[in-house]
């Protein structure tokens, strides 16, 4: 039955050899792995504006407005051009590591141990802080429409993530079918807008403010600093551009190429989308609300609030929040790819580099939910208490991948080594510094937390890596060494009462080994209570003419398994025999929930003789008939 | 390490004959099973008041709010002397049922197996909600103080209820020592607010104001309908008496006496408690309020709100919130025993009777709180939309225990049997008219849910002791069967490579066992690198020399315990032979989190033989060094 559920929530099983028809190209790759960075569209610009609000006195005119707002057209520029950078620098990653991995395995090889597993920590932060943060936000924008999820919002959450996770679970592909459609029409949304605004400018000229370059002259308090903290606030544009160097091969072959592709695409797009809302933005002069994102305010001045035009504005919005909610997907996507890159060089538990029945890595998207749902319930779904960590975490892995190239190319020195050099270190400065802007001017708020946490992940991983490594060499086999074959044994048969059950593993160990021993646990409420049991129990053993001795231990305890496993061990001194085996009748019921029913004293003493003993133990089971 | 922490929040394990140390006596019974009873004084008067709000008019004069008053007066009354009937029920249902289960026990025993069912369900319910509303209403309470729990109740929530739960693992005795001073210094603060008043009412007279007679014949609306309401909502000044009868064996010897004695002290102190509360609402004419309870009303009104008489106030105030807390702690003694009971006769599963190393129902607890944590967070702590159940079920109980003592004395017609039917015949009426009145007034608030889950529950411990009673036929050993000991064998050894755990495994079924076949299962990710793998493993295989056949199967799926299974399950019809057994290599790791890091290949297979074969499986564990 559990296995029917499966294949109707998961779909059939695919052989390992139909990878391929598991695997997308660039169109699905854009709905899977860009939603993270598209959806940062629609609220980058306002992250910029809300510092510029200090700058923008209540009663400055309309013309010094679009005078300071020409300082974040500036930072809109900066933020394409590194943009472009990041594109040239991941673009290498992804074509020297086809594995995927991006900012960890270039860190892991090129600067060292510590930069692999400290940009990996980062990125897994990012990741589930991703999940948790956009599945609460689509929960947030959806509750005041459907009172019930308001009123029960913890609980959308965890379904809502749950939703996800299946989605995901029937593979890479049948989840971009599904958030193909919303992506699209996100771009298609923007570009609408940045078209309809285009025909309102060239209408109405006389609406439009150009900043002057005296004007910027003359703007006053734009400090350095304030231009840095409005710079590390639009950066976050550029969140989850590295989802795709994680997830290398996701794509159809030729991979690499695929990918490089999409990145390009990618880049092209945000770009594209980000020019549009900044400039449609200090155009008309529009500032920071923190009630009304500024997609929405462009929207709503360009097609209006009436008829046809108010129809656009919803659907841009509904659109808007659908990007926001589907963003968790790029971290189902990159977060059990990186993991499983680690798994491989042994930074993390094997079980992630499992495929299951679909294809993708089963397990890995189920602990990402896990640890979100954890998440999630620990802050009471107010995730984004914890934003300020998701900042200071995107950026170190982007100065970690930039210095990596820097570092790769001053070692390779190919052609035109300069200029690449010097285009890396320019990343690398600017998105160092948004990284240290982060850290510094959010510490309090909580990025102080990266400081605790990274190191603390840095060091699990290593020594993880130090477990394979001891167990790789514990269990290497000398072959030199001849086989050795006991020769004596004991067996042991606990049995709490003659029944079927028992006389099965009787049976069965009277068949295949020789010296048998049966032990009975009786526990000792009073002392003539317990030699009757005994006295009865012994009578009915005899009936049973086996020739195998019982022996009777009585207990002042209600822990049975313990009871029989201190026995055991003091058999095993007794004895001084390698070869002891203990025999454990087990009943198996027959429908799931009989289970439930039954004390487990079978499987529990066989989880403390496994945990605690060298003893062999077997499991007879007897098949309940109904 | 683990039992290391378990015996810190546990304690040591008690011997089973040391039952005597760990059970209470009637001071602390107090403290473990009355708050829940006590607590209700809190608000019961309120909740009569609330009713008579629609008759009080605002401006209606002090003396007509005396006479209306005068009717919740007699509301108490009547609950009292209901009270005191419940404690005649009770009284005999302890003495009948020494073992404890209350009305389940005299339901099912004197009126059939539906009633005690029924019963039991109801009190289930109850039980659960106790647990989850309590924990809320205290968090709910400490919220506003401390702001980090206000901002974090989920989280509060889930910490308190594993903290009760903790305490009751300690034991009962020790719960009571945690919860004795609250119990008593609620009682003594309620004692203190009626003499206060007593004090108060003969230094001023002039304040009193006693209903007349005729007065309340004047007072106008007050229906019949009205009356029961008022009556039925009062009523919940009785949930909890019925805990005492459930937990009887807690009780030192004579148990029964005992707890007789306690249920005696409980009435006595409840209704003299409801008594106060109620007297000095309707002397100074006090009405309902929904910010302020009643009991606050009363302490500012009688000690008064500035200087020592302030800090009183707020002593008692504090008092209440306490025991509106500690109300949960009923729950988990008295339920955990209700199911003992059910156990015993079959109808619940067998493990709710398991004594922990303390001597409490160790899994009776456990289960307890991870039924109450599922309804907190599926209701996103706001379980106090649960509430009309609740009312239902406490009547529905004592209805059914009312009734059974109706049966009972007509059936053994001892002394007096006429007046003693006589009153439980009234206290049937009154308790039925209550559970009526609640389940009609409050239907659509969710009481109707109990007209769903109650039934489905009768259902499932009906099944519960039909499974059970199957099982006990089915493995009931025939004795003049002679024992069966098979002749041929086949022995299979899994193995993933050629190392010193599976080597091991190799050892001990060639020592052991005839007919040894060892099996490996190779991942078709494509024909030559499959080849390739097969060929290396074939050689280091040679080079072990053990004799024994390897079986190399490619798979084309990654699941490969299954296709161990599918193997074994086609070598069963091949061989025809009932005696196989797989040999499943198991390495130990040394440490616990080292578990977290292996792929559980060998469990997973284990799990899948026993689960769908009559294979034997045996584990030979190999314990890594470090």
């Amino acid at each position: 039955m559990v296995s029917a559920v499966k294949r109707i929530l998961i779909g059939r099983p695919l052989k390992t050899r139909e990878t391929s028809h598991a695997k997308i190209g660039v169109l699905k790759g854009m709905a899977v792995m860009t939603p993270d960075a598209l959806s940062s569209v629609a609220y980058a610009t306002d992250q910029m504006e809300s510092i510029l609000v200090v700058v923008i006195g209540a009663s400055a005119s309309k013309a010094y407005i679009s005078n300071v707002l020409g300082f974040s057209m500036i930072g809109t520029l900066i933020i394409i051009g590194l943009a472009f950078l990041l594109y040239l620098a991941y673009r290498n990653i992804i074509h020297s590591y086809p594995q995927g991995g991006g900012a960890y395995a270039i860190g892991l090889n090129d600067l060292g141990k510590f930069w692999g597993l400290s940009a990996a920590s980062t990125l897994i932060v990012g990741y589930t802080l991703t999940v948790a943060v956009s599945v609460a936000a689509g929960i947030d924008a959806i509750g005041p429409v459907v009172p019930f999820i308001g009123s029960h919002k913890m609980l959308a959450n965890v379904i809502l993530t749950l939703i996800i996770m299946l989605i995901n679970l029937r593979g890479t592909s049948e989840s971009a079918n599904v958030f193909v459609p919303f992506t699209y029409v996100f771009i298609g949304c923007i570009l609408l807008l940045g078209v309809g605004a285009g025909i309102e400018a060239m209408t109405h000229p006389q609406s439009i403010h150009m900043p002057t370059s005296v004007g910027m002259h003359a703007v006053q308090g734009m400090g350095l600093f304030l231009f840095l903290r409005m710079f590390a606030n639009g950066c976050s544009a550029l969140t989850g551009v590295e989802a795709v160097s994680n997830s290398v091969p996701v794509f159809k072959d030729p991979s690499s190429k695929r990918a490089q592709r999409l990145l390009l695409t990618l880049v092209v797009t945000l770009s594209l989308l980000f020019l549009i809302v900044s400039s449609v933005a200090m155009l008309h002069g529009l500032t920071y609300n923190p009630d009304i994102p500024l997609i929405n305010q462009e929207s709503m001045l360009v097609f209006g609030t009436h008829g046809f035009g108010y129809v656009v504005t919803v659907i841009i919005s509904f659109a808007t929040m659908c990007i926001l909610g589907i963003a968790a997907n790029t971290a189902f996507t990159g977060c059990p790819a990186l993991w499983s890159s680690m798994a491989r060089d042994g930074y993390m538990p094997r079980w992630v580099l499992h495929k299951g029945d679909r294809l993708v890595y089963s397990n890995g998207i189920v602990f990402l939910t896990l640890i979100s749902l954890v998440l999630t319930i620990g802050f009471d779904a107010k995730v984004n208490e914890l934003m300020p960590l998701y900042g200071v975490s995107v950026f170190y892995t982007f100065s970690v991948s930039q210095l990596g190239m820097v570092v790769r190319t001053l070692r390779e020195k190919d052609t035109r080594w300069v200029s690449r050099a010097a285009m890396s270190i320019i990343g690398f400065t600017l998105t160092a510094a948004a990284c240290l802007i982060f850290g510094i001017t959010r510490f309090t708020n909580g990025a102080w937390l990266v400081f605790v946490c990274v190191p603390l992940m840095v060091f699990a991983f290593s020594k993880i890596r130090v477990h394979y490594e001891h167990v790789k060499d514990d269990l290497k086999y000398d072959f030199t060494r001849p086989l050795h074959v006991a020769e004596h044994s004991v067996t042991i048969v606990p049995i709490a009462s003659v029944n079927k059950s028992s006389v099965n593993a009787l049976e069965y160990a009277i068949a295949n080994f020789k010296n048998v021993i049966a032990v009975t646990v009786i526990a000792q409420d009073s002392v003539d209570v317990a030699e009757a049991k005994e006295r009865k129990f012994r009578a009915e053993w005899e009936r049973l003419h086996s020739g195998v001795r019982l022996i009777v231990i009585h207990s002042q305890y209600r822990a049975v398994a313990k009871r029989i496993q201190r026995f055991i061990e003091l058999e095993l001194d007794l004895y001084d025999n390698e070869n002891i085996t203990v025999v454990v009748p087990q009943f198996i019921t027959k429908r799931w929930w009989h289970k439930l029913l039954h004390n487990k004293t079978g499987s529990i003493l066989m989880a403390w003789l496994l945990l605690s003993g060298s003893v062999k133990v077997i499991a007879v089971p007897y098949r309940l008939p109904r």
